[in-house]
């Protein structure tokens, strides 16, 4: 059998290994290849494209396009006012402030966004968190103004984290939450929330400042004295129809605007029956008299001082990471997942499957900036935490929108509501508004995914019961601490517990394969084939040591009883060792040391160059690097070592 | 070219895969692998010996082994002495306490420790952050009592954790300081710790109580009307004589007893001097009255609850983990660093090492519990924290020890000192016990093995320095705690961005290697062979989405511009993938329709059994797992796929 060498891999200097591993790690996606090899002009212009995406399709807009985009903005606004009045009042706010919250920011994204399908607005999970936080400190009805200001500035500085992220190209901070932790936190968020809608659809007035089930529960049965009959009988009635509409929309994704629709017209109809029947004196409670006109500025109202600025930070910072998880979670999604949370069974999927459907790409990072950048714009206009909303966006799609022209025709329409139609509000009952939320966030409990999880990764599911019953049973906060840990556990376990396998040539061929997954692979006599799994580092070479020094052991005692020789060769193959470090390498060194002294000779197949490079380096009196232990196969190892030692002949 | 077919992996079940999960987890060296197949009484005679090791070696003592054992006994106990009572009061504790913890502790570990070699006492590091912590809150000047209880009740929650940690076997978490942690953080806490021994060096009396090296410095140099003349004189003649003996000892490793004795002998001349000279009068400060008598009970003075119940259970955290390192490190680090660490450049390896060299094995989490206890029993006997000690260690192995009756010779001694020679240590001046601590603490400045860290990884250079310039500069906890972090930042981002390898075929064989390792390998037109070099989990799926993404779009280009075909398959090489979770399971799905909507096919090559498991569960469809695209080995899926390509008939 021919042998190949083992060549050293091409010198490159420290600062050349830098540069690709910073590459690596912050530019995966390698946003500047655009502009290689253009003319400057060219260059100016993609630039610019890169920083307002709107100019890339701006040029090109067509009236064709214009029509679809009117359709989808209508539609999407049609889900937004009613969904943006009642998030606000789950975040505790003034209802108007979530119609604002649907004004200014779509347009922001619209200049700066490069999907072109995400609808932007609040969301109800974001909403959730920030009232809740905020509430631990500031009583939302004892002091409305200073609340108010904390949660502008808490979406200031949610803007400015999500920026700042995105300018770092630190956006892979997001991948920490896994899949599982998301399933389960939106699960428990979603039944949190519903909780929260008793007050509204039972009619409750004292209701508990808390947010865990028990404290809830409790509250909605001390209460029952406070349940009014004919705020229960219309809370029914528009759940059913708008559940039974959101069904038929899951069932025939073709009649989405049915869905799309329900809502609006549910507040229509409901204002109109309080109107006609007076019901507010019949104790239905409705939104009551809004404030007319456009955003007022709201820079002033931002508090970077004081005593709260811890509070506004934190909030700031966890709603900042949690909406941006929701808005990707939407971008880059494996479609399972969509199919499985709004269960539209066909052609939906948002964000950066959108973008792979259509032919345009997503830089994750750039969209955080636009994001961050939307609530800094957001903060100073009385508006709260928006980002890209998962079911509007999912509507979005299906009306057939074309280009972030939707967004802004969106836009438009809640300023003329603002401008015009907020005096019709004043009748809507709020047990409508509690029935939409419970409609839109019914869909984050995924019980399908649920189930896929468990098939495949027990851990995984784990994580989301903790992650669920954490968010349900201790507060929105510690419950995703815990997934959160608990994955990161997970990961931190594996580093330190690779897997090292034991490997056996396949008979007849030159493969060496895992001896526990291919039966038929066979021992050579004399040979120990190990294959590390992993990187060797602190947190797992004395794992290492341990574990092939048992190898090590089990082998010899093998060889004596079984087939009368001893173990002479210990064959590393070392292709799945992604690197070293300084204590990977003394694992290596040791490991050389403890086989010579047991008269074993360890020979290395096809280290990568990193692994090869750092070894040499520390090879000083070069014991074990040497070209005679060093092979590119298994097989050639075996080849070459049967002509040296004796009990290999027979192989 | 024969093709071997993927065979799924022999099925077990989830209880028996997770009862694997756990034993390689926990039970890497599978300590009851000595028990199977032996008759019940051997079971029990192992199983005793097993908890009481002293059993193993007990019965065949010799007189042979006792005259070897006498002498490095006596060795250890003359280094013992005075270093007990420097170290206590390093941690702010009365002298004694420093005797009584070396006569205690080792006859704990003498009965229930596996190692043979390892010399117990208090050291160095421990009792700088026990007594640094505890000064935080309470001043062992004006409440001595009170700092007492709280030293032994820290003593008590590091012993009952550290035995906790052996307990339920999780003594991988030591792991996790890295070398160059160690070495970064030694440095720094030797640079203290002698810093704080300016104070008897200088004879200063208004001593900063703060440790860093600024407010150490200033203080030093605000007080200089204090300084002693004749503190000083003494203080460089017995550290010259000091640092003299240790050169020597390093120079010639047989003389080890020159540099054993010299603290002894320091300790004895000085004394004599002071007696003789009556130095105390002018301007020497001196010990002072010690009491006689052998430990006294304290489990009285522990303290479970009240105010400082959460700095006890702290400081016993960081103590107790502390000093499992610095023991552990001597168990189990690599020959390198110790050479470098006491450069004693031959015959010495402490602990693990020692057990290899000496055929007796250590079991890590046996002996954290052993430790564990030994700290118990110390709170309650009036012993402050207690570890094997590196340098006496060393000078214990060199002196000759057999077994651990040397740690009991040594406490015999010690126990000697306690009840008669007290007395003698009344004029003995604390200038000379400054001196012992610098001497022993400068060895932990390890400038080679920062050299070695610095040629084999920049970045592990980085966190060590992280480590020595928190410890000088912030506090001895912030420094450990930066170090930490950035060594477990380090590994998640490893995992975060794994490797994708690029892979070509070397000529003239079935060989596929890297492409920019192997200038040699050539790629196969129409083919993109990747491998991806790490477990695919939630961290990275969204990289790895990007990264091939990326791979298959250059490829295509590549494809499209030099050979004017197109891409047609995309071969994973899966060996290296370790394990995959859902969100992994998702990158795979989602890949295979990236790539099947660009009509490339998607092959997998030796996907391990627990990726192949999951897939398979998560392929309901069949569309991506079916054997026709699984192959054993890139090179037969390439010749596989050539039949069918018809742009691959030119290979």
């Amino acid at each position: 059998m021919e042998v190949h060498k083992v060549v050293a891999p091409p010198h490159r200097s420290t600062a050349a290994k830098l540069k690709t591993r910073l590459k690596e790690t912050f530019f995966p996606d390698d946003p500047l290849r655009q502009f290689k090899g253009q003319p400057n002009r060219t260059k100016l212009i993609r630039a610019a494209q890169y920083i307002f995406p709107i100019l890339q399709w701006c040029p090109e807009y067509s009236f064709r396009l214009l029509k679809s985009d009117v359709v989808s903005g209508l539609t999407i606004a049609s889900l937004a006012i009613p969904q943006g009045i009642s998030y606000a009042k789950l975040a505790n706010l003034p209802p108007i402030v979530g119609l604002y919250s649907s004004f200014v920011p779509p347009l922001v994204y619209a200049v700066l966004g490069s999907s072109r399908d995400l609808a932007v607005g609040p969301v109800s999970i974001a909403s959730l968190i920030l009232g809740s936080m905020l509430r631990q400190q500031v009583s939302p009805v004892d002091n409305p103004l200073l609340f108010l200001q904390l949660a502008f500035s808490s979406t200031f500085f949610a803007g400015l984290f999500q920026a700042s992220l995105g300018i770092l190209r630190l956006g892979f901070i997001i991948d920490f939450l896994s899949k599982a932790t998301l399933i389960g936190f939106m699960a428990g968020a979603a039944i949190i929330v519903s909780l929260q809608q008793l007050k509204a659809l039972l009619g409750i007035t004292h209701f508990t400042k808390q947010m865990g089930v028990v404290p809830v529960l409790s509250s909605v049965f001390h209460h029952t004295n406070e349940w009014s009959w004919q705020t229960i009988v219309m809370g029914v009635c528009f759940l059913l129809f708008l559940l039974a509409t959101r069904h038929l929309s899951m069932k025939k994704p073709k009649l989405f605007w049915v869905s799309a629709g329900a809502p609006l017209l549910s507040v229509i109809v409901s204002t109109l029956l309080v109107f006609v029947f007076r019901a507010d004196r019949h104790g239905i409670s409705v939104i009551g008299k809004l404030q007319e006109g456009l955003n007022p500025p709201s820079w002033n109202m931002l508090q970077f001082h004081g005593s709260h600025l811890g509070l506004v930070a934190k909030t700031g910072l966890i709603t900042g990471i949690v909406s941006l998880t929701v808005k990707f979670l939407n971008l880059s999604f494996i479609s399972y997942a969509l199919d499985c949370l709004l269960s539209l069974r066909e052609g939906i999927a948002v964000g950066r499957t959108f973008a792979a459907l259509k032919n345009y790409h997503v830089d994750g990072n750039k969209e955080m900036i636009a994001i961050g950048l939307m609530n800094v714009v957001g903060s100073a206009t009385s508006c709260y935490v928006t980002t890209g909303a998962f079911s509007r966006s999912a509507v979005n799609n299906n009306a057939g929108c074309k280009t972030a022209v939707s967004n802004i025709v969106m836009s438009v329409t809640v300023m003329v509501t603002l401008l015009f139609l907020m005096p019709l509000f004043e009748y809507t009952p709020n047990v409508v508004l509690g029935a939409i939320i419970v409609t839109a966030v019914i869909g984050l409990i995924d019980l399908p995914a649920a189930r896929h999880i468990w098939r495949i990764d027990k851990f995984d599911f784990l994580v989301m019961l903790c992650a669920f019953f954490g968010v349900i049973f201790l507060s929105v906060q510690q419950g995703l601490a815990i997934a959160v840990g608990l994955s990161l556990f997970k990961l931190l376990m594996q580093v330190t517990r690779p897997k090292t396998v034991i490997m056996g040539n396949i008979p007849g061929t030159d493969i060496y394969r895992n001896l526990h997954h291919y039966k038929e692979a066979r021992r050579i006599p004399g040979v120990l084939v190990l294959s590390i799994e992993s990187a060797v580092n602190f947190a797992n070479s004395n794992y290492l040591t341990e574990r092939t020094s048992r190898w090590i052991e089990d082998s010899e005692e093998e060889e004596a009883q079984e087939k009368h020789s001893s173990l002479q060769f210990l064959i590393l193959e070392m292709s799945a060792v992604s690197g070293v470090d300084t204590n990977g390498v003394s694992f290596f060194k040791e490991l050389k040391k403890t086989t010579a002294k047991k008269n074993i000779e360890l020979v290395f197949v096809n280290p990568l160059s990193e692994v090869m490079e750092k070894l040499q380096r520390a090879d000083e009196e070069e014991e074990f690097m040497r070209p005679e232990f060093l092979f590119l196969t298994v097989a050639e190892a075996v080849a070459s070592l049967s002509l040296k030692g004796p009990s290999l002949n027979n192989v």
